[in-house]
């Protein structure tokens, strides 16, 4: 069994929303177990240990002035403890965020999860979702997942091809959770 | 006269110290005014208003985990108001950061700061210290300013090459601070 | 006068369109004379010397695999020289790029042209155009310029948008050369 | 039996030594068989099947005005058809860089690596290695390997502790590699 957890923050309940999507893919892939966590959820010893449990931390952000928002990189910050213990290490990780442009610098905010995830010793699942794949990936992103929301409810923005390519980016970061986790079993 | 804020945000007394260098490297230089602003600062007002009226506004964190602290990317995150505004528009910026290891992925965090002044669209001001002058830069940074300090009391690390180069920088940024506020005066 | 001088690769004619546009935004400015040079015409001392002359260069390159192109890699390369000199320091720098999906992985481009700016001490111009700008940047970048083209010819991809984009950025190139320049003249 | 390939380029000689060490490393794991490839003779469908057909792909350059080199740029280019083909699809990747600084913009070139190896929908494998472990990782890096070389010829510099610490970063992908492999062949 393969072990996932999301940990996102969500102002709006946009990148909420995107993060149902994300762990209804995660959840339909055999083997697959799949949690959300808000960040401010993830503090005391439970919360902890679910992320130090898991094979795969899938990490969620809205873009705020080209990074992280605030409340999430706190998250990060607070991860130091696992850091210097070494804890995560050789875990997965993969990202996505979600933004009002376009393109709206979601890249930097995709890198900073990238560079905590290296930081951790982590391993990091690419987007793999969407080129040639029509319906898929409408933004052309390839470090994680990219949505683009405008001002109206989380029913209606992000687009439904947003959240069908936040089901598709789950279901290849189960898969792949799935090889990673066949690969230390089949190890004892 | 230029006028230069520098907001920082330091837990162990490092990031200050070096901020205090490079305001004393802003101060140095003939018609610029620098004034230092811990982010914990910037609430209300006047201290808001201190950065709107600024002709330069130079960043200062701690990497930590990769990335800005967390405190740092809340002022971040407020600036937002701004950003609607295009309060800063054209504003010159800059940055600087500490770590505790030689590379440690200030990169990163000095990427942050530069992706923050563009959505501004403010006009950031390169390193522009080192190359080729012995004594200074010992981490050969392009982008801002890159400091080094070990665990002990901020009196003893970042080396004194460190603070000098600090101090370089500063004059830096003032002599390219004077400048544009000359060629905006000129104009009128 | 501020000289600008834009430098770029083109293989499919898209991004040459795209800098023409970029050269008459900036053109359009009073006081700012632009030329342009593909990357394979700088060699030898005459191309060398424009770019040793200018006082803005901005540097063009379609978005491959993530990056600039290798032939744009080789001219930042090339540079080297310019770079152990210090020939360009405190130039201006900006930058655009050109790639087939809407997000695409072009601020990696951008980033790299950003750093490369950096090494040479230069001065980097944001974007600086389209919030709440109706009509423009459509992308919503905020580094540099990003325009989008299809597999059509470059007389009918970039849209129209795009390139009336690029006049704009042009054009706030051209407004920062200026004074920028003013500042120096206003010196001496 | 996971199959692991070096992609490199080197001018000067520094980067094929720490080539040849990460090698070292890679092949001291039980189950990896690691080959050498320099840039120049991945020509042919010879050079182009081995990377196809290997478990990972480790990616090597100077850094170059902050990127890696206009050569290894031109290879990354040149992948183009395996990106259209989703060819090297959840292949792993990871990187290293050899620059004449401690930073010196080393990590924008890693960053370089990261994101083409995302274009082609690969998994990255951060450094992982020197994090409390004495003797290594002088740099401090995360993403990738980090060496640092002096003018001298590759017998002396980078030095021994870079090479310690390659063979490390060899070791630590080569396992990574064999339980990947694993968790496929498990499937079947």
């Amino acid at each position: 069994m393969a072990r996932a957890e999301i940990v996102y923050f969500s102002a709006m309940g946009h990148t909420e929303a995107i993060s149902r999507s994300v762990r209804d893919g995660l959840a339909s892939v055999d083997g697959v177990e799949a949690g959300l966590l808000r960040v401010d959820e993830v503090e005391g010893d439970e919360a902890w240990g679910r992320l130090d449990r898991a094979d795969v931390i899938v990490l969620g952000s809205p873009t705020y002035m080209g990074g992280v928002a605030a409340d999430f990189k706190r998250f990060m910050d607070q991860s130091g403890s696992r850091w210097y213990g070494r804890v995560w290490m050789d875990k997965l990780a993969a990202g996505f965020t979600v933004g009002g442009g376009l393109s709206g610098d979601k890249q930097s905010a995709l890198q900073s999860m990238h560079v905590f995830a290296c930081q951790h010793g982590m391993i990091w699942v690419s987007m793999g979702v969407g080129v040639r794949e029509p319906g898929l990936d409408r933004l052309s992103s390839s470090m994680g997942l990219m949505c683009q929301a405008g001002n109206a409810p989380a029913e209606q923005t992000p687009p439904a091809e947003d959240h069908a390519t936040a089901v598709a980016f789950g279901e290849r970061v189960g898969r792949v959770a799935v090889r990673w986790v066949r690969g230390d079993d089949a190890e004892s």
